[in-house]
């Protein structure tokens, strides 16, 4: 392989995009060709981006020779799929979260991956953020000793739309997986036993969608460890993005991030910035450090940081909740699917 | 009743002896009488505080005609039969926590409280910290709107002996107890039902004596909202002590208190104080507050801030988190002892 | 002497009562007698606090075989004298600060305390406050190497009437002189030269009493450091009382205090507590703290932790600030008052 | 002129290898051509960033037709003799600070600007900042007030090289010269007079080099406020740039930035982040918003955000605080140069 990597992207889709914007910054990668299912509206966009190939097929990616990569952001339902037929076309592989739906699709689909040796990402943007990776990096030099609690509260500004609550796979599966993510990235170690309580306290019609929006998962790992998530479809102060891990020789903290550290004291109050409106302005750099990630990945032939491995554990998780939170008590992750392979 | 409580304090262990130190600050208490099962030792300190009466013999307290009020300081496991006792003698009673480790005895000792129509004070000193209040008031005033989510971190900075723990009623009868009773406190709402997941983290000691020492206890509020309470017996950097609510409108927080402000910031790192280090720093004032309003209560007869009923509900939800812990699901309140008186 | 103190306090305004409420929650003081030229409205008062005389000849104090130390509370201009007296009269002696509004009187005042070997403590409380001490501390033990540059801020939350500008000797010997004071006390160095800004911003009619509102002074200390206090008499948010050492090897800041650490975040804003809103909240433990080591200093005969020297270097810094702000020059306080004795 | 804008830059040592970085992420311009003294060693670099033409001989860049704009970071003491010729040639100029080190010759140059009618703007890249604007927008909407009183530190985290410090102009012209220029941004007044107090504190070399490390100024504006900068050339804990301003109606102040949020308490401490090290980290979005701004104010001819005139009001109180510093006395800015143009 040469020293740039050509790549497509499939979906052209709000997220897609985000990918493209930070995929022109990284000087190694040359994006040639895009896909999406309606592409009428995305000549400008294509052509002000220098994309050659705007097409509404995207096996016209997986059959480019010159297309080292692809990055897959189309709807979570056809990601299984896309990604046997980019591994069989020995594309390397970049996949919006989550996998799929199903953990069994995503299994088959990690078993093409393997056999074909192609690299596959899986786009959990969080683990890219400096100051969850400041966490990390504390826990695996030992700074707080041995983890005994990890603590996660992650909090949206807004509800999505109804519509997209209904295609979501629900919130543990949409919204919690990147929890379950960090949770294991932060721990380095797997996820045993799961306890959810979910209910719906935003909007009705989220319940009615078949959905919760408000959850407190409690989880238990392979290293002893206790873990508890809490997230809230809508948090009307912001995108509230906070963990915790507390050991036996400390704890480590990471609090929200904020536009700028300025504070106002007047009679009524003193106040200070309220933390990053949503995803897009607090994990900005995390996604242009995820792509750049992915792209050294390939073109030197190492390891990528967020595997398909990762992809499906934080699946099986997510479907441990759900049983938990259905049948009211704990899931052991062995109870859930387990490979065979 | 005149302008002036006359008290007795039964039991003159470290407790006891910290209510005293207070209960002198209070311009309208004067502390005729100590009672212990030993009493030898305190004779030096008995006249320096200016204590008419030490006995071994805790009725002699109850049968002085001059004593207001009794504060009862000995053993958990005497609580409940002395309060039946002082009730009986008319006398008004401040209790340590818990009332008693069964909630069918305190639910009797509330009962003869009741029959005798004297007050009976709970010593959930948190109650009276100046930032928990805040958080209630906040809560109360409807400034963070409907609470959706209550988040409470207690961490003791060192564990007890195991003398201690074996005689403690295990951590949620001894330490939770403190944030089961916040809960209630914050939320004005019952707990419903309790998930508790626990283990032993911290000393294989403490497992050996049959309790945990790490743990993470999930609530269901009467109100719909859910809760979560970690407890850890030792946090390496002090006592920690935060919660947070979080509505539909904000969010609440409390941090640690720290003995002063100042920052230092080296070539190294910038470094800020530790928490204050236990609960005779943090509380300090709260426990002056206690028995201030339990004062002010018996002699202008108004309600008691924590009432026999808080104990007793607080003991309700330690003995379900109990249940859960051991059955490994999550336990309704109402399975629990209910009163039927 | 023995292990009881016997004071009088000479005084009874605001901070003379202060004083007495701190004295009473010292065991090893008694107050024996008040004077105050009027006393018609103190009996209740004096019963309530259980002090045997109350006059209005503070000369029944001095002569009172009885009374081993005095608070001198009355207004400024009387201090030298009184401190004359109490001198002869062999008392201990507590003065308000500033002891004088002249440098010549002070002195005097110190030649007769020195003459008659008791002992004097100067009220300037701040050196009592924690966050301070904490700075010292830190400085002393050499945590940020050599001191480069001090700042202080001190801001009132309102400023006094007009009648008490009129009276107080001005802003530099009522207000600042306390950053004065902090500043010798935190660099462990006298100052050397004085430049002062000064202007009226607040209110004109404190220019019509011929004091100004707003004073930035920049100093120079004998250690070849510098340091900059500004001083307004109107903060609105609140009493704003921090410092900052920077050195060397690092930088120490005490920042304000605040009532609790709640913080509230909601769709408009994250709220924070105002600091302490006056110096009866924000120094309410120094004000104990400096009698009870005053108390100490006086039974034990140990040196005072703030001395008669420490009241007159401060007097002379102000009288320097004066002077500079006057001539719109630096000051250097060599020219300004030098003892001779 | 075209939606393009075409530009040159003058000197690619580190500040205009650093603009060339930032101009490449505006689309709006185009990199044509790059001067320095020397220019062997950058062939790659202009290969690599696709620069067209490397020269020795900045003439060619304004003798070249298709370039509308240059950017001049070479040597101050050359940027007034190529403003005028830029200006002469109808190039638009971005001029890094300070303008020259004579504030006659800047004037000159402003007049050679304002002659031409082309755009010059002075590389103040703090105004770009978002916690400075911010501060700046709250005064200006009089969120806090009439101002009063403001406080800039500024303190780098290493002295630079005694050659650089040889050549600088000295701190008030190389270093403080920012903080001025921030010091009338924040306020929207002009400075009337300085007073300056300085010394040498962190290297006899620097004093040796006839220059400072350590000051403190006092400054007064037009609009009746105070204000007081300090700077020092070393704070070992990295970059040190806050501000404050003191209103009628509150204080605003911006604090130092830093890498994550992360926070460690052990047993021995509560760690925070240490500031960003230095100007690239701290102001890397301010340095990119200034070329940017610059690129929309050529394009859209519009006024630039930080004017020639900017630069030689800040030159003018970097000259006044030298004298002050020498004379020992307030200088007034009328005293120094006064355009009589």
């Amino acid at each position: 392989m040469s020293n740039v990597l050509t790549v497509g992207v499939i979906g052209a889709g709000r997220i897609g995009k985000l990918h493209v914007d930070n995929l022109k910054l990284i000087p190694q990668i040359k994006i040639k060709a895009v896909s999406d299912v309606v592409v009428d509206h995305l000549h400008d966009w294509a052509t002000t981006n220098e994309i050659d190939v705007l097409t509404t097929n995207y096996s016209d990616l997986l059959n480019d020779g010159e297309i080292d990569a692809v990055f897959i952001c189309s709807p979570t339902n056809t990601h299984a799929a896309i990604i046997k037929e980019a591994a069989q076309a020995k594309k390397h592989i970049f996949c919006e979260k989550p996998v799929s739906f199903s953990v069994e699709e995503t299994h088959d689909a990690l078993k093409a991956v393997e056999a074909a040796g192609v690299k596959l990402q899986v786009g959990f943007n969080r683990r890219f953020d400096p100051n969850f990776k400041k966490v990390r990096e504390l826990v695996q030099t030992n700074e707080i000793g041995q983890p005994h609690v990890l603590k996660i509260t992650s909090r949206d500004p807004q509800p999505p739309s109804i519509d997209y609550v209904r295609a979501s796979g629900g919130l543990f599966m949409d919204m919690m997986i990147h929890d379950f993510d960090m949770a294991r990235y932060i721990m380095d170690s797997e996820v045993v036993e799961v306890s959810a309580q979910g209910t719906v306290l935003v909007d009705p019609a989220i319940g009615e969608a078949g959905d919760i929006d408000t959850a407190i998962v409690t989880l238990k790992f392979e290293n002893g460890a206790l873990g508890v998530i809490d997230n809230s479809r809508q948090a009307v102060y912001g995108y509230d993005q906070r963990l915790e891990v507390f050991g036996n020789k400390g704890v480590a903290t990471a609090d929200n991030c904020i536009p700028t550290t300025v504070q106002v004291s007047t009679s009524e109050h003193v106040v200070k910035e309220k933390p990053l409106y949503f995803f897009l302005e607090r994990y900005t750099q995390a996604y242009v450090e995820e792509v750049k990630e992915f792209a050294t990945a390939c073109l030197t032939d190492q390891p990528v940081t967020c595997s398909g491995n990762d992809g499906f554990q934080a699946e099986r998780i997510a479907k441990a909740a759900k049983e938990s939170l259905l049948s009211g008590r704990p899931v052991r992750l062995e109870e859930s699917y387990v490979t065979n392979g």
